[in-house]
């Protein structure tokens, strides 16, 4: 096995359990023949979940770990105390050149402290950021940070929009893709002194920035990264998850309110659940964590097989394009050009 | 006519013109036997849209204002310059107390500056804050800021979680409303600092603080007031306003994509209606500026006649329930508690 496309699969975090992670990498081994990757965990129960129908041979090793990173652990203690987990591990396989990528449905915090501890950032990053992708009419939306990162100076928020450039670019092969700061007001003596120099920075710059973006517009065409702080972006991303389900309950509700709604709710089936497939968050699924020497995608807690072989496809997608070292090479310009 | 339960409305401002302010004013009339309004605004463009169906006798007055505070208006010219716009008029008459309200439809910055200069703040509040009521899950949150203050400290916070507390005291009726800190995580070691130290007052605090709350809880009945700095809250209405359209977006194109969907839409007609019903921005029309001395009530710029009626009926309340006098009351306590 070549380290070229091997991800590193932490088969044991997440609520779902192994078989769900054998699932997705079953899926992804059929579909990527050129894909190679290393399930991380528990070799027994991995087994027990490939079962009879072994995986691809040479394709699919097993990596023994014998720890698990909760939810409740804290940083520290995943980060100190846990050097034998599923998680550790598969970021260890990134780091020895195993494996160029590593997918994880784990504690958040967790993976971000490792993955910097264990893989370093890029020359030029102070902070690495987390990426996601987000629907939006006639497309999606890639923003970035989403919880990484508190407080953020102007500095940073550059960076974050150099990096969602450089993983837009590989995601979906766009050629320059506009970048957007999220800000509340479309004029430029509204927002934060953080967001009014970010803006600064960014018009100077050869990145192809259009302005400033507002909240509703995250889910239009107008950017194709827009660019915020942690705790802006994690805000607003719960924030849709919230009004989504509130829709979802309110339209069941109303299909499911008598016998003749009810009907006309069986005979509106398809259509609802090709309503819901264009909003299904398990075709989103895969955050990147950007501004590492390595590729780390953070797959939801709850995903399920096709959500995770999503995540793994987005980290699949990163190694191709070698987004790490075209974020190395972007900061290095940037480095001179201030010099 | 007193000034007891009398609101000045800004019969000028917003998208939709005069004539749908002439539509709210009716209906509240009719509904409100005890209300009395004002019309701030050009009496002949007024009268044209009254007709010859004329007001109830005595119970709507019109006040002339000869300029507008256009959308475009810089706050400064908007204060300075504007001081026979429908805006300043409508507040001047909350200044002189011939009507212990304001609602209007127009450039938000400068209705807060207008408000500020002409009815100054409740002693103890260092910042008026902007609340609006969204729909969630069995009922309704009011969540503050929205967009008034972007860099606050925890005592705004802690100010902003007071007036909310009145405010929905106020709308729902409600003895001891529960407050959240907006975050992005409920374990204590996350947040930005002005969270942290909002936090620790707010749990020394009479109010019904039950802790932090995360971007989706907002839609849930987990906290009836939500507390954030403005720049977040902007951020998460908007984006709220966006996810709602892009679903309804989704919705209509599916079941306009052929013939047989069109005809099952047809009959799921009745089902939808009452489902968007549920979310309808209109129901949630009227956001308070908070912490003046005096009521004032913003309405959206694009506002119909039942948006603008309920602006109005949230200022009704607000007057109802002396929402200043207890903000200023609530403020007192706190000052002489620290003292």
């Amino acid at each position: 096995m070549g380290a070229n496309l091997t991800v590193a699969v932490d088969a044991m975090s997440g609520d779902k359990g192994t078989g769900v992670i054998v699932d997705a990498v079953r899926q992804v081994l059929n579909a990527r023949p050129d894909a190679n990757l290393l399930l991380v965990g528990n070799p027994d129960e991995i087994q027990r979940h490939i079962g009879d129908q072994p995986l691809p041979a040479g394709r699919a090793d097993i990596v023994e770990a014998t720890e698990v990173v909760t939810m409740e652990d804290s940083v520290a203690v995943a980060l100190r105390n846990k050097k034998q987990s599923s998680m550790r591990i598969a970021i260890d396989q990134v780091k020895s050149g195993r494996a160029a990528a590593c997918v994880s449905s784990g504690n958040t915090s967790a993976l971000m402290a490792i993955s910097k501890f264990v893989l370093k950032t890029v020359p030029g990053i102070d902070r690495p950021a987390i990426c996601t992708t987000i629907p939006a009419l006639d497309g999606h939306t890639h923003m970035l940070d989403l919880g990484a990162n508190v407080d953020c100076s102007a500095d940073h928020l550059f960076q974050f929009a150099a990096m969602g450039s450089i993983l837009a670019q590989a995601i979906d092969s766009a050629d320059q893709p506009t970048v957007g700061l999220l800000n509340i007001g479309s004029e430029d003596i509204k927002g934060n002194l953080q967001v009014k120099e970010a803006a600064e920075l960014l018009t100077n710059s050869s990145l192809n920035y259009i302005g400033f973006v507002e909240g509703n517009e995250i889910f239009t065409d107008r950017a194709d990264i827009v660019v915020c702080d942690g705790f802006v972006g994690n805000v607003s991303l719960k924030t849709s998850e919230g009004v989504a389900r509130m829709v979802s309950h309110y339209l069941k509700e109303e299909f499911l309110r008598n016998p003749v709604n009810k009907l006309v709710g069986l005979l509106a089936k398809p259509i609802l659940r090709s309503f819901g497939n264009r909003i299904d968050p398990r075709r989103y699924n895969g955050a990147s964590l950007l501004g590492l020497k390595g590729v780390v995608v953070k797959s939801h807690g709850s995903a399920d097989a096709i959500a995770f072989a999503n995540a793994i496809n987005i980290a699949l997608l990163e190694i191709d394009n070698d987004v790490p070292s075209m974020i190395a090479e972007r900061m290095s310009h940037s480095l001179s050009s201030i010099a």
